[in-house]
């Protein structure tokens, strides 16, 4: 008798099949002669039901062991149920206790917590369903992205973490150092004595792994990175954290055309194959957490994203029949009723908005033939605003070294960076996604530090 | 007429399809009345030759242009190829050049380059044939370890990078702040104020996601981490970088046994991915780099590792007929020197070994019954020595307690470890790999720098 996975019994088990499963008591009810638990492996939300009748030897003393949270192996026969809400369930004739778990201590008991308890117990939340159904949707999320870039050619690049460059301009930076923060070596003149620092010189965490990116495009044609980065940005929000993962692809010999083409198809694909994969973790999310996320889904996958330009966004902003918090100018960047507006009232679609002002664009993305805006684009969706930024890289030796010098940057500081311009540039684009906005998107969670196991926000690296 | 990519065209082109390419020259040959180049996109080691025609128009001026590094748009005909080492070659009737490369000052130019020297271009060298390969291998590998564990239901993952955990004990560790380094703020009793740091506490990069894993195992069963890990370590060697990436599973209801089998078949599945989808880079690494990295490919795919404790492991190296620098004796970890001999001449195989002494091993493995050995292995390779290391976790409370104590650390400090003992705990297992080292042992690279996009090392952050 073979160890087998829940999912895949409650998927194709079949009457009077022997198994064995292993996992944690969700609930135990006794009634007379025999006693019902459910058995969950964390495979899948739903839990198996065993049956344990009362002529299983120690009956009484192992039931008074199986409380929530005790981990057992349960090992009997399949059979039909006749309980609502499971074809199938298992009658047990042998049972094995690992682990109690004590009902006095152990803190998840049958009643609902709170998100805000739960995030107290980071340790012990993915026990319960609405965790366990994040982290799988996360994970499906994940694999979705690698298996659409693999398909389409494109290699994984691993970007740095530790950087010396501070010079990308995106909130403010995590040091990283090896010297004692107790007694800081100094120079001579009094400054710090980097010498004496591992890397001989003031090193950050990542904001991002786009720079480094492009070096590797301008070999491999099509790569993206994922993987984690940082910022220092003192935002006690629901939709900041100071790490998270970003997903970044970058194309050689591709426009912002080809940029926004790759970026649709990459949001719909991730949709697809989540409500594909994982539908009874999204209908509990749409049941539980936010009704909306089926429809929302849906949206995403049927529609062809609308596209406007920054221009035309501000016209029709200027036109729109609502009082906006923050007057609408063209110039100014958009705020989030402002997108708002656009994506859920005015086209109740995903919504990509190109060709920003220069000026409040980052140096990197290129000067279109008009000299005010830049070839950027923003994909804004209905609930969650920005979800996707991009843009076409300014491949022109000159115009970048006039917009770094324009940005009070040096150019001497970006040397590799300007050799890609120098030997060999090619038009070239990419888009970078923050990874929990999108699980946080999928699932109607409301904090972003519930799709994270393990948030890190100001005041808090717990666990 | 589509654009395609190189490895594709090579692949399944065929005579008479009309085709566009976008790439780099790689060199260029001319001819009377014609000119060969080759062009690389980055998707396969080979290059596509292309065939110019005097009688394109501009033809001279072009020509100039079309230096080592330039990149290309070219489109025409494909047509059987006479020369050697091609089946199918471009004929072209358009060219166009996105970027110049000048010979005087591009780097990269045809002769062969030290890796040495391409360490200081790290921002060109993926264009050469080496990088190019190492960094589709690297890919690949990455891809056969995701599908390994999604194919088995694992979920992946995501374990913190920034930390407040100083406990681990595996190396030096880096301080991640927000503080002023040049002005690190005080208490009144001259202690450093982390109350107005980021996390209101110290904190590090992690040098290993085990124990967080432990955590999301007690939920979903079985999971895996891959992600990056520090170590500020000042070791410059060939085997050492400040910054790596590790692919750490950990499973639930599982013993040491299970532990070595899933390890086991785990390096099979990725060197057997590699070798059918990298085959010409594997050939190329074979043919240039490192002459056996074919065979051991071979040997890893196709013997049983062999299994032996570290007591027998003992009893072997005593009984060996070599001078080993350092003396073997009972309760002394193994030296390289040992653990070649082992697997390089004794097995000539893989070795898996294992129930090390509890003295030299970290707390968390799980003590034997005997008290003086912990359920742990290593997997040794021919000529690289250890690639995996695991355990069997110690899931007894009080035992976990003891051994915490025992090390010098507080168990109050790891509170939320001890829980999931506390808490329905399970026998469980898992192991690491350290990525790099596995790519570095698939590819024959002699460097660990050579593996990874932009090495991190002492006093060198570059890029």
């Amino acid at each position: 008798m073979e160890n087998r996975r829940i999912a895949e019994i409650l998927r194709s088990g079949e009457p009077d099949e022997f198994v064995a499963v292993q996992g944690w008591v969700r609930t135990k009810r006794e009634l007379k002669g025999f006693s019902f638990l459910e058995v969950n492996d964390g495979s899948c939300l739903a839990s198996l039901q065993v049956v344990l009748n009362e002529d299983l030897p120690d009956y009484d003393d192992i039931l008074k062991k199986l409380n929530t949270g005790a981990s057992v192996e349960v090992a009997g026969v399949l059979v039909g149920s006749l309980g609502k809400g499971q074809r199938i369930e298992l009658k047990t004739d042998k049972i094995k206790v690992f682990g109690e778990a004590d009902p006095e201590t152990y803190p998840l008991q049958k009643k609902r917590h709170s998100f805000e308890f739960l995030r107290t117990i980071g340790h012990l939340r993915s026990r319960t369903n609405s965790f366990g159904a994040v982290f799988r949707v996360r994970n499906a999320c994940a694999t979705a992205i690698h298996q659409f870039f693999q398909e389409r050619g494109f290699l994984w690049v691993h970007t740095p973490i530790i950087t010396a460059n501070d010079c990308e301009g995106a909130g403010e930076l995590f040091s990283v150092t090896s010297l004692d923060l107790k007694n800081v070596p100094r120079t001579q003149t009094q400054a710090i004595d980097y010498s004496k620092d591992f890397f001989s010189k003031p090193t950050y965490l990542t904001v991002s792994g786009q720079l480094e990116a492009e070096v590797m495009a301008m070999a491999f044609t099509n790569v993206y990175t994922f993987g984690p980065t940082f910022r220092a940005e003192n935002s006690n929000t629901s939709r900041h954290l100071a790490e998270f993962w970003m997903v970044e692809p970058e194309m050689a010999f591709c426009d912002l055309k080809g940029d926004m083409d790759l970026a649709e198809a990459f949001l719909k694909h991730i949709f697809k194959y989540v409500l594909e994969t994982c539908q009874e973790d999204m209908e509990f999310f749409n049941q539980r957490i936010d009704n909306t996320v089926l429809a929302t889904a849906d949206n995403i996958i049927n529609n062809k994203f609308e596209r406007i330009t920054y221009t035309e966004a501000v016209k029709l902003l200027e036109k729109a029949d609502v009082q906006f918090e923050y007057p609408v100018n063209w110039g100014l960047d958009l705020q989030s009723e402002h997108e708002r507006y656009l994506c859920e009232q005015l086209f109740k679609k995903p919504v990509i908005v190109s060709n920003y002002p220069a000026q409040i664009k980052a140096f990197y993305m290129r000067l279109d033939e008009d000299e005010k805006t830049v070839s950027a684009m923003d994909i804004l969706a209905p609930k969650i605003g920005e979800i996707i930024g991009g843009s076409q890289r300014e491949e022109r030796l000159d115009v970048l070294e006039r917009r770094i010098q324009a940005q009070g940057m040096k150019p001497e500081d970006l040397w590799w960076y300007l050799d890609l311009r120098r030997f060999g540039t090619v038009p070239h684009a990419g888009f970078g996604l923050g990874f929990e906005r999108l699980v946080q998107f999928m699932t109607g969670m409301g904090n972003i530090r519930d799709v994270i196991p393990f948030p890190r926000t100001p005041e808090s690296a717990e666990f």
